[in-house]
């Protein structure tokens, strides 16, 4: 009986304790959303970092000015570390707008094309070629040689609107724009468009990155809008010999050296343990990368100030990251867990918000024991409130991808994804399509899953 | 023994039959988002509503256009049944526009104001007085006729930025636009202005409804911006005896003869029993009404056609319901229900969309019994992969709330609600601020929710 009378009290002090730690958890999220949604700073800051600094594609003038414009900001936060991290990171310039047009019989219809990012440009005289439009690779090499020789190979699947991520069909798309140049150079293509990812009809061209194969012709490569796609697809149909004129003068230049960003808050009782949340700080040179990944970046930063300003002093030691070079090389990303490894620090968790600032929907978790994930699993409850209702496995984040070797969880932030990819990588990508409330909601669900993960691992 | 195998093989058996209905549901539901995804044709009708028919307010040219707009767009969809309801609406006209001035010793500052919907005019030549700024009617009556006789009562409480649902912030502020008038006539004002009911601070002043009550002076109620009432109230501090002028010119006129339209499929089982979809079809004067509630409107219709295009042939009678004068009377949604009655129509449920044409979240649920909600709840696994996580208590719609006497379960459409209370009831709620997958999946959601209910009740 005595046993019995035992077991039940230490059942019930032990409920009682969770019971009461869950009630303070619960009351400190709901001081770091109403902080956010009150006193939020991170809409300001995306204001200036987009129109005081602008476009920032790395080793740039403005990729320059953003990592200055970081971190006088994180500075002037008064948080415990400011530091740059040194990275040598590609020059890729756009030069001279490009030009392209369909030429069908007399008519000379203009189309939206942007370079990707990565391209050799065109003779100074552009290139003039018929078409083949194709929608996958093995399409493509069905053709061969025979049908392609000294044609421009034209990439036309688009994202596959079916997918409620849209994440999902962009990457379901995007082998076309990265790798489409050297399976049409290797049928002897001597240009290669690509329909743009974009999840609806417009008029920009998206732009994005694309890498060179060893051993193959380096043929010019780009981008049209889904519009210009669609045209160019309509008159395939009816004169299959018209021709296609691109004319762009991108080059790459020697590496330059750029930074990382980073602030952080001490951990009180394990310093040398760190979780990381970052954005990267490079966009593309088209727009002021708003979404993309602005939006990361003065999340990042809110994160800290939140801890700071509410009192929250974490055991471990937070980091904000601000990456150079996520677009074009994610040199930041490789120099970041480098200097990790190097210094022997352990990097228990890094999350990375770099999916747009919009409502948060949840996180996406990569690595760690099912046990990890079990733990992670008993915040939802305290999550669901705040409409975080799709947290579980996936995600993850190109910057912080490098850090997988060394053991780190790695933690996506899940923004509701069905505007993104009419934004990303356009000139469109603007302050003026970031919600504040949206953009606030997900600094808050951050500094929300840091301090339970914090406390609880 | 045998009776052990028995349970098990019926068991087994059952498990299996369930298993079997959900794997039919589920590939239901996958089509009914394929279709939409790919071939929808809300976003089309909306454009076509807002930028054919555009304002209609009750009793307006709008408002019979946009009758004729739906009924002609129902017919061509070639559903069972189209028809009019008819229904005697209010008629309320804004007439030339307001003017509005802060007079500050010698400055004049022209500040966006806006008649609130139901209001009087005010005199000729406008309504000058000095300003007594208050918080809520407790305040108000504290301060009583002595400081407030012969003045402007000022209400200006904020929308709760802590809300994560704006619509509870919506709830929490609305009494001062509604019933503002009447209190602040009680203890002698000449004049009420409200700051808007707005989620942010911006130029555009937010309309509404407001209704006299009995026995208690007509004063001129209007609303003014967000960042005007800051400013007011800013100015008021420096200089408490400022005054301020506004003009309205609006009226009511005599109500006016307009239609509730309606297309249905007809029920293969239950012909006589009905689940209704529905928005509503009138909008402010201020703006196209496209989130309010165009989208609601289109999505309704898009349902029906989504059922009839996929050969879901529903064992209840299912309609869209296109209902006149939410804004400001209700009257045919009052309409609605009174002839379901008379009719003797058993309406099982009603679902209404009229939180603007978001993301979907989930869905409110009102009425019915626990084990009705039980049922629903069973629905969650088929739902959660589409980001519909928030079911449960809650919701049910204005026009649709007079069916809750009949016994009606009724069920709220609920989208991600942050950006809603930036373009209602403004002249921002225009179509080029809903975006085309957000819209179509609020259309999926309730024909997979139809879909489901129909065949599980």
């Amino acid at each position: 009986m005595k046993k019995h009378f035992l077991l039940v009290t230490t059942l019930l002090s032990l409920s009682l304790g969770t019971a009461h730690a869950q009630k303070e958890d619960s009351l400190t999220i709901r001081k770091i959303y109403d902080e956010v949604l009150e006193h939020g700073k991170s809409y300001e800051w995306l204001r200036q970092l987009t129109s005081e600094v602008g476009p920032r594609l790395s080793g740039s003038k403005g990729a320059e000015k953003a990592v200055i414009w970081a971190k006088d900001l994180l500075e002037k936060q008064g948080f415990d570390r400011v530091f740059l991290q040194e990275v040598m990171v590609p020059h890729w310039v756009r030069g001279k707008k490009e030009e392209a047009f369909i030429l069908n019989n007399k008519q000379k219809v203009a189309v939206p094309l942007v370079a990707l990012g990565g391209s050799v440009a065109t003779p100074a005289k552009g290139i003039t070629a018929e078409v083949v439009e194709v929608h996958n690779f093995q399409e493509l090499r069905a053709l061969g040689e025979d049908k392609c020789k000294g044609k421009i190979v034209f990439f036309n699947r688009p994202m596959d609107a079916k997918k409620i991520s849209t994440f999902e069909a962009y990457g379901g798309a995007g082998d076309q724009r990265r790798s489409g140049a050297n399976e049409a150079a290797k049928v002897g293509a001597i240009g290669m468009i690509v329909r743009s990812l974009s999840s609806t009809l417009n008029d920009h061209p998206h732009t994005g990155s694309m890498v060179y194969a060893t051993g193959v012709p380096l043929i010019p490569a780009a981008a049209i809008s889904t519009n210009a796609a669609e045209l160019l697809s309509k008159s395939l149909k009816e004169n299959p010999s018209l021709q296609f004129y691109f004319k762009q003068n991108c080059e790459t230049l020697p590496d330059v050296l750029s930074y990382n960003v980073v602030g952080e808050i001490k951990g009180t009782e394990k310093p040398d343990e760190f979780i990381v949340v970052g954005g990267h700080l490079d966009s593309w040179d088209l727009a002021e990368g708003a979404h993309d990944d602005g939006t990361g970046c003065v999340q990042s930063i809110e994160v800290l100030r939140l801890m700071k300003n509410l009192g929250i002093k974490p055991r471990r030691t937070v980091r904000a990251v601000l990456f150079m070079n996520e677009e074009n090389g994610v040199k930041g990303g490789q120099k970041y867990a480098e200097l990790a490894k190097q210094n022997n620090e352990k990097h228990l968790f890094a999350i990375e918000s770099d999916a747009g600032g919009f409502t948060p929907r949840g996180f996406g978790i990569q690595g760690g024991s099912a046990n990890d994930l079990t733990k992670i699993l008993t915040f939802k409850d305290l999550l669901d409130p705040y409409g975080l209702h799709e947290i579980g496995k996936g995600g993850g984040g190109t910057d912080i991808g490098p850090l997988a070797p060394l053991g780190t969880i790695l933690i996506g932030f899940k923004p509701d994804s069905q505007r993104y990819f009419e934004y990303h990588h356009t000139p469109i990508d603007r302050f003026e399509n970031v919600n504040q409330r949206e953009l606030e909601l997900g600094a808050a669900s951050m500094a929300s899953l840091i301090y339970l993960l914090d406390k609880n691992f």
